[in-house]
């Protein structure tokens, strides 16, 4: 076994926060902005947040919803009527006073002081009320039910402390609408959805997720219900990549959401929303990321092959790139994964080996060499990203097949990698969730050993509320932990709450969290 | 020739603005929110930008553009640096200068004085100087060049006067943004984005345009040259669709956007911008539709063909819909202008008259009806949207073949319909254009005629500037005209420039405008 010279300086076991900054600059998916709190995404990190989008949309088009647009801009006054709601937003939105600048005293813009608006906008952090007030237009008659909206757009949250693509105070993402004529529907759809956020990231992200409720304390402000999708970081830590909440008549009744139902009463609707965000890119990172850059699992590759000819600014190049452009086209007719095969012939300037490695740390599934040595031989140098090294003597994997070989193989290749991306971070998962911890103390035992990256344990628990689940909140906090979800399909419980010791009412998963 | 009773109340000549809110109204396309100057995109309006997007984004892609994302809010300062940027936008920008809420003495909330910014935020107007700070990090050398960069991405100009789709407080668009080695490799890519505009107004969207370079006092605030395809619409009125700008190095000044070249030496890099948004979807509505609702190019039509089975809420429904379900599935099948057919079974609630209404008001390109008789012949009813009535009796013009011709020949008929509406609105077009209009009096009495839709007229001027040419703006402002653009490959000058009797420079295109 050779000592492998890794392509970051960073590596995960070191410094994982830094090692997840590194990944995100060498893979040249996002920067600062000089904005506070907001990122550039660049081409790398946008092209793979656009392929989430298609497939996820694609996903929510099959059931049954449209795709609507409303305004960012939100009244004040909205945010007053649904009080939690309120409680929950207020203290971190961006609020537009103005609608004109004029010169100031010294010379600079300021806003104009005649152009004050008489009621601030906000910029929205989330949609419900705004959409619940189209929600109250369209919805006369139960006929109108159910109402199934989706809406992509922009959102912003003023955040203190800003985390590249985790938490930003502008984010990117979907939010799910819907209206129902009565409650078992409303939840019924809730849990539908979540099962659509499931089956994206599993099958399209080859993210394993453990879906779940939330306790109460980690409801959506104004939620009845809020359920989540739960990934595990290489470090161990938790990440929310998608909430289903179940609202019950609570934005119905500040909107007015009402319905004539068959008998002709009117009634209020129950609703529901639903997100995921920009922030999923971030879990794909630490979740699939190495020590050589990111892998993008390929069904949200922007592109899933990348042929490299050896260029060397001399006339024969023409008859490399004519050698790889045959391989090119070949690969655009396959499919993998329902799609066409999305595959780069890259002829920038620039040093073939230099350009791998940009290749490998940005996590293109294949990356292809062509060199004149292997046109003769009517070959191609192939690197899989997933088994990038070869162990025994510390050098790149590459394999030889004939170019012919190679337009045969990778689309198969590429399925294949979908799902080996998908069961090792599983295999992770569960090599680093500890079940059957019996109480605060070996909970507390167990954070506080030398293992860096601990994960996550699962303990039994009996759902306080109120009071009493405050100082469970805090008790754990004191452990930097939180409750994850109620994970569906557990084990029935079979113990004694670890915090109350009253008997246990379900299994809870506790972590760090992102 | 019997008198056709039209599904709309209004008809484009008797008042064209309150046809066009009617067919917006009627097609269920948009509202208004409630938001000041804001408008609520409806999943029929939407879908038809979604087409439209997934369209244009395939050309800009081709084009060798990727698609980046970058903060809605500017700094304040950046607006400053590129005087007349400052100048076209200041006194339309919706600002920010607080980040918080907190209770007020009335109980409401209002911006936290002690959350004021430091440096108000503005949301983006547009985005030449945020991108720009981000070109300045990205480009070193002139291997980093060209840098072709799109953003699809909300935007805000606070108007005083709103349209529907046309003039929004927000709206929806594409912004694309190059840096360039040189002037002639920028002016050159300015004028291949408008072209790839026009190809797109044409092909995609069955409008006819006219490609032109805009007179100076139309160019947008900081660029040396803006480019506009402009369409007309029925009441003969122009409607600006797209825009292309070479921005000279004003804003790579402004920005600090230098480049090693090839010699070693620092240089500025010459900046294009061009944008497509929303408002083409008002462009659409206001070409192809007619006095029974929206016509809907088949390339951008959400769904193509509509099946309505006449259901009788009985037993025997089900024969019927599966009946449908075979014509859908067989067309779904199909290709039509390069994609499946994108195909409808409708079988919501509801009397199969009033939803083919609807659908036609809406403008799907086929409709298609089937009742229990239909089915016992094995046909259908179908109704194509460009040929709706049968002028000899009044009556729809429906055709009757079997559901097996209606399989096979629906694809070319979408194809067909593309072209028709094309050469119809062209045909309207050319015979609305008066060309040898040879003096400011024929113009004004050309404009002064009884006739209510009177169109363009082509002119000859001089190409005044400063002084002179915002004298001819007042002259023709007088006339509620303005200068359109200057047609590429219009036959070349004749005669004496109208405004000054000096030798013409070129013809140029006058209309009312939107």
């Amino acid at each position: 076994m050779a000592e492998i010279r890794h392509a970051l300086t960073m590596k995960r076991e070191d410094d994982f926060a830094a090692w997840y900054q590194e990944v995100i600059t060498a893979a040249d998916m996002a920067e600062e902005s000089g904005v506070r709190g907001c990122m550039v995404i660049k081409p790398w990190g946008y092209g793979i947040w656009e392929r989430m989008q298609r497939l996820l949309d694609d996903r929510i088009k099959a059931t049954g919803h449209d795709n609507a647009y409303f305004p960012i801009f939100i009244p004040l006054s909205n945010f007053e009527r649904e009080a939690e709601h309120v409680e929950g937003f207020a203290k971190e939105m961006a609020v537009v006073t103005h609608h004109r600048l004029i010169a100031g005293k010294d010379g600079g813009l300021v806003p104009d002081p005649e152009a004050k608006l008489e009621e601030p906008l906000v910029v929205r952090p989330t949609s419900e009320t705004i959409i619940g007030d189209a929600m109250a237009r369209w919805v006369q008659s139960w006929r109108d039910l159910p109402l199934k909206l989706n809406q992509w757009a922009n959102v912003v949250r003023w955040e203190m402390r800003t985390r590249m693509f985790l938490r930003t105070s502008e984010f990117l993402w979907q939010e799910g609408h819907t209206a129902h004529g009565d409650e078992a529907e409303a939840r019924e759809h809730t849990l539908r959805m979540l099962e659509v956020y499931r089956a994206f990231a599993e099958e399209d992200l080859s993210l394993p997720v453990v879906a779940g409720e939330k306790p109460e304390n980690e409801r959506f402000p104004g939620a009845v219900e809020t359920w989540s999708i739960e990934a595990m970081m290489q470090d161990g830590k938790a990440l929310q990549a998608g909430t289903s909440h179940y609202l019950g008549e609570n934005f119905a009744r500040a909107s007015g959401i009402q319905y004539q139902d068959r008998e002709g009463k009117q009634t209020y609707c129950h609703t529901t929303s639903w997100g995921v965000s920009t922030r999923m890119v971030g879990g794909v990172i630490m979740t699939h990321g190495d020590d050589d850059g990111l892998r993008v699992p390929p069904a949200i590759a922007p592109h899933q092959v990348v042929i490299l000819p050896m260029l060397r600014d001399k006339p024969e190049d023409q008859a490399l790139i004519d050698y790889c452009e045959v391989l090119r086209a070949a690969l655009a007719e396959k499919c993998a994964l329902n799609e066409r095969v999305r595959v780069l012939l890259d002829t920038r300037p620039g040093k073939a080996a230099a350009k791998r490695w940009d290749w490998v740390r940005k996590g293109a599934p294949v990356v292809i060499e062509v060199g004149g040595r292997d046109m003769e031989n009517g070959v191609i140098s192939l690197l899989r990203r997933d088994a990038l090294w070869n162990v025994e003597n510390g050098k790149p994997a590459f394999a030889t097949p004939t170019r012919e070989e190679a337009a045969e193989t990778i689309p198969a290749m590429l399925e294949e990698m979908q799902t080996v991306l998908h069961a090792e971070a599983k295999e992770r998962r569960e090599a680093n969730i500890t079940r059957g911890v019996a109480s605060v103390e070996e909970v507390e035992a167990f954070y506080s050993t030398d293992e860096k990256y601990p994960g996550w344990v699962e303990v039994q628990w009996s759902k306080p509320t109120g009071e009493a689940l405050e100082q469970v909140v805090e008790r754990l906090k004191a452990l930097k932990l939180t409750i994850r979800n109620v994970p569906v399909g557990s084990a029935a419980p079979d113990g004694a709450c670890i915090f109350t010791g009253q008997p246990a009412a379900e299994r809870i998963l506790l972590a760090k969290a992102y």
